[in-house]
């Protein structure tokens, strides 16, 4: 018996979906390219996903996320939300996922980025992981009778200056050798391609041909995938593309995919999942840029622990059990061809190696991409994300650790949060009277608070007087914006008359607790890596803030509410997506791909969970900016001339 | 429309094919794997392939190698006679091929044999390309987080003393190592494969597994394919194979085999029949010594180039056309499943390096295996099949050449010639009175005469006077056996009588000059060699001969028709199958596969084609022994006293 299918508009997409009956409007969302915003995994317990039905059959589950008032208006959650029929569906703005605000550029907006200097060739020698050589070989006669594939490896050893026993090849270039020799009167160019302690020939093609020698540089983020194409011979990148995770759909957090996989014995799927992100990437940009897939000879992979891990099909069980280990942190060169990234078929990928579980390539990619292993001074490097991942040190030792930020940052577990999308109120200032100022991406209408915009609401509530530094709502204060519902106290941000979703934006006390929470986790980490390393915050030199998030944030709104430490905001550089960076420099050149495996051999991860230190730091970080005003000086200024 | 198919019975096997109408009598002996004598490779030319037709309908060609009184027999050529009904066939003793007489063993029947020496422990440190090594891992805890392929690799480091840089690994072990490390509580059996500058996790295994190590060596000759069962753990042979090379049905000489192979358009057909001849040896020796087929993770193959280019599917085209170039000498090891071959799925096949197009991995193998590389007196290694290959030299210089000695000597282009199969005369010797003592393999009837019995016969005849220095009958000589026919004088060597074949077992004028041509190719290349290197036979102190035809031959018999120069015979030694053997030193000895490496390096290919001096040899090498006899004082007296 064949089952009932139906069809789905998707407005205002108009994109039409044909699906089963009894799935979700989640899963028709999914088959149509459509990312909605499901940071649960489609569990029902996030409330993120929620869609307006214009029309149709469907057999909706009970839920709290959707109010008396918003069911009237046909909102249902897309994950609990099941088809009967054809329906017609409107996605609103606040749900919907958007690529643009996508970290693509390894290059910050910030001026003076330490990214740009560190990607100059007078850093490494430019000696790319593959390479394509042209080779002009002495015809045979009857004196030099040397067999093809000698003659060849012969060559390579004189132009390409490769010891003859570090040469290996595969069958195919074996195979076809004599006829491309001879075909093109014996000038070829011959891929090389850099495995360690051996160089395989990976392809011999016809006449030169090396100046169409091309790599791909990915980023692969829990939330989001970014990959650099890159012309291998002049050291360039050619052009960039993001994609969201699709994976997103199976939980919004990496040990959320863990379990997801464990439980649905979901393994292959989620590498076919990510191998499409990286696929449909790669050919994105090779249509655009008029590259033939074939001249991709190689992929470097930064990410973290787990992405590696689904990307290769590893096992990731380890990773969320005690005592947390990945299968691999330093994976050898592999063929891409292998899990199914279409490049050239004797393509090689590449994986920037990791610390451990919790401190993957992305980070080692990170430490590369700024030369921390090298600085004289002490430096911190900041990614924030779902994980802050910090690392401590200079060229004679370096420190990291992983701090479980949870995804607030991201607007999860905020009644108003959003990802830093369309319509994402960005930058807030609450002035003494509190009214309140903002700024939203794409200078659209509202449709909530991003990560940047949070950062700032929060330290100008406490700045304006409107919460104390505990986070609790000054009860007292003059505005009719602080309310009382149900729940709690709010203090609305923007009037429902001003928004697009036609709802108050607001923020709770719960939010504030959640992103007290959040930032606490980051500082103690930083706190508890430093004292544990016998220094002091004022040691700091150079503080890096890299990744998405950490490319929008205003530094002075992140040391007010005592995310990051009372530091001079001139010692703080933003690095951009030093991920990508890093993964980057490893094609560009063999040598950074070494370092990348000397720094992630010198780092040494710090357990704060085994850190009796760590916890009473999170309990003295749960105060804005802390329980100890003295170590924020300049927030104590702030706060007194308020 | 489907094609009829009928049914033929060959006798005496009681052997029953279906074959398709309009396919030859010799397809489906192949078919029945039955080895029909089919020299030329079933062009009608050699003849070998009689066969008597006892009932059925054929449409059989016309051929002159049939004669009358063999036709009212009911004698056919098989690969000139087309099924076009039932039929029942009788394949007679002398058109067969037998594996008895195919030299399996590594040590010939002789005494004193260099090779049984250069096989002992003392010879070459015990560093098996492919071993296991038994790991009981430290279980990992909250001090000691090292990823799991970090784990077993810094452990292979310690206890197989390899760089952690030269450690590589595939998919499958990533894939299955956290599983088996936890499934066997850290206590693992790794299976390490050489690369050559890097050595590979082939895989790895629960428990102390390291005892269940194999390999197997393999010498792919024209004819013959020879296999040896090793157990890498204790360095010692298990059992050993052999099997006729099935391309001998597209032609019995390897030229033949490449024109064939270009016309049908046939490599993958070439590469086929030969992995399924390897298959069938490994599986008949594992089955026989309950090995499980799992356990094997090495195959290390030597043969001449041709071979080499069949078994890895490389273009062969260049070798038969001047320059005369191999795709390849040196081929990297390379895994075993992707050519076919049945070991484990991650095993390797290492190729033994040959010198060019004409001296193969075969011939470094010899040299590795009597380690002429090291000698301190001058050698001459020869080991003499269709081609006899000739290696001179010491530690400190090796020149080596081949000649085509033509396939006389495995009994081809001779009237009454076989391969060394049951009942082939192997010793011959003709009294003063003309009368001939003949002993055969398996001491049966008589069917024809193998190599060693030629040169016996030769020798004889000329030192009886039934010939002349020229190799012409002596006319006057007073016996019936010598007797003219339509085709010039023959000498009868057994009536047909005592034969199995109830035919004449003669030699004609014919064969004596075709036998004249083969030993003046093989004498005259030594002769050219030695002399080119301005030395003189006097000087060389050890003449090593190789191969199957080489363990069988008379000494003296082959001094006395001139293919070995005049030496003590005390000097010569007879070193069984080399090239099998060089394969086992390497399998067993990764310093042993460097030296092969480093032999085939250091080898001067001296071309004898373009030497004028060799032509010159040839024509003075026509004689009995030679034209200037003074080269071959122990014949001259010989002669003399006989």
């Amino acid at each position: 018996m064949k089952n009932s299918h139906y069809k789905i508009h998707f407005f205002p997409d108009e994109v039409a979906v044909d699906i089963e009956k009894g799935k979700t409007i989640l899963d028709a969302s999914y088959k149509g390219d459509l990312f909605i915003n499901a940071l649960c995994g489609g569990d029902g317990t996030c409330g993120k996903c929620k869609v307006i039905l214009k029309s149709g059959e469907v057999d909706s589950m009970p839920t709290t996320h959707i109010s008396k008032e918003e069911k009237e208006q046909g909102y249902v959650l897309a994950c609990r939300t099941r088809v009967m029929g054809d329906l017609e569906v409107l996605i609103p703005e606040e749900s919907r996922l958007d690529k643009s605000q996508i970290l693509t550029s390894d290059y910050p907006q910030f001026p003076g980025s330490l990214a740009a200097v560190s990607l100059g060739a007078e850093q490494f020698k430019r000696n790319t992981l593959v390479r394509k050589v042209y080779l002009e070989l002495s015809p045979p006669d009857m004196d030099d009778s040397m067999a093809d594939y000698e003659r060849l490896c012969q060559d390579i050893m004189v132009k390409a200056d490769i010891p003859l026993e570090m040469l290996t090849t595969n069958f195919t270039v074996l195979k076809h050798l004599p006829s491309v020799l001879r075909n093109s009167k014996w000038k070829v160019t011959a891929t090389l391609g850099y495995h360690g302690s051996s160089v395989e020939i990976l392809e011999v093609q016809a006449g030169d041909v090396s100046a169409g020698n091309y790599g791909v540089a990915v980023d692969i983020g829990t939330t989001t995938v970014v990959a650099h194409l890159l012309n291998l011979t002049s050291a360039e990148t050619v052009d960039s593309e993001a994609t969201y995770n699709s994976q997103i759909k199976y939980g919004d957090d990496y040990i959320q995919r863990i379990i997801y996989a464990e439980q649905n014995n979901a393994m292959e799927i989620m590498q076919e999942s990510m191998v499409e992100d990286i696929n449909h990437l790669i050919s994105t940009l090779v249509k655009r840029n008029n590259v033939s897939i074939h001249d991709i000879s190689a992929v470097a992979c930064a990410g973290n622990t787990v992405m590696t891990h689904f990307l290769l099909g590893l096992d990731p069980w380890n990773i969320r059990k005690e005592p947390y280990l990945p299968s691999a942190s330093f994976v050898p060169p592999l063929r891409a061809e292998e899990i199914g990234i279409k490049i050239n078929r004797n393509g090689l990928l590449y994986t920037l190696p990791g610390v451990g579980a919790y401190v993957g390539g992305d980070i080692t990619s990170g430490v590369l991409a700024i030369r921390l292993d090298e600085a004289e001074a002490l430096s911190l490097l900041i990614d924030i994300g779902t994980n802050g991942e910090i690392v401590l040190g200079n060229k004679d030792w370096m420190v990291c650790c992983s701090a479980s930020a949870g995804p607030s940052f991201e607007g999860s577990g905020i009644s108003c949060g959003m990802r830093a999308a369309k319509g994402a109120i960005e930058t807030i200032h609450i002035t003494k009277n509190f009214e309140v100022v903002y700024k939203t991406i794409g200078n659209v209408s509202p449709a909530g608070i991003c990560g940047s915009g949070l950062l700032d609401c929060l330290a100008n509530l406490v700045i304006s007087g409107v919460v104390d530094r505990t986070g609790n709502f000054q009860k007292g204060i003059d505005t009719e914006r602080l309310r009382k519902t149900d729940d709690g106290y709010e203090f609305i941000l923007v009037d429902k008359n001003d928004t697009a979703t036609k709802k108050d934006i607001v923020i709770t006390q719960a939010d504030i607790q959640n992103l007290i929470r959040s930032k606490a986790a980051i500082y103690s980490a930083i706190s508890t890596l430093i004292e544990a390393m016998g220094m002091d915050i004022h040691d700091i030199e150079h503080l890096y803030l890299a990744g998405g998030f950490g490319n929008y944030l205003d530094i002075r709104s992140a040391i007010t509410i005592g995310m990051l430490p009372d530091i001079l905001v001139s010692k703080v550089q933003f690095v951009g997506n030093t991920s990508v960076i890093g993964a980057k420099l490893s094609l560009f050149s063999e040598d950074a791909y070494k370092i990348a495996k000397a720094i992630a051999s010198k780092m040494t991860y710090f357990d704060l969970m085994s850190n009796n230190k760590y916890m009473e730091e999170y309990i003295s970080a749960n105060f804005l900016p802390h329980t100890d005003i003295e170590k924020f000086p300049s927030v104590a200024e702030e706060l007194k001339v308020s």
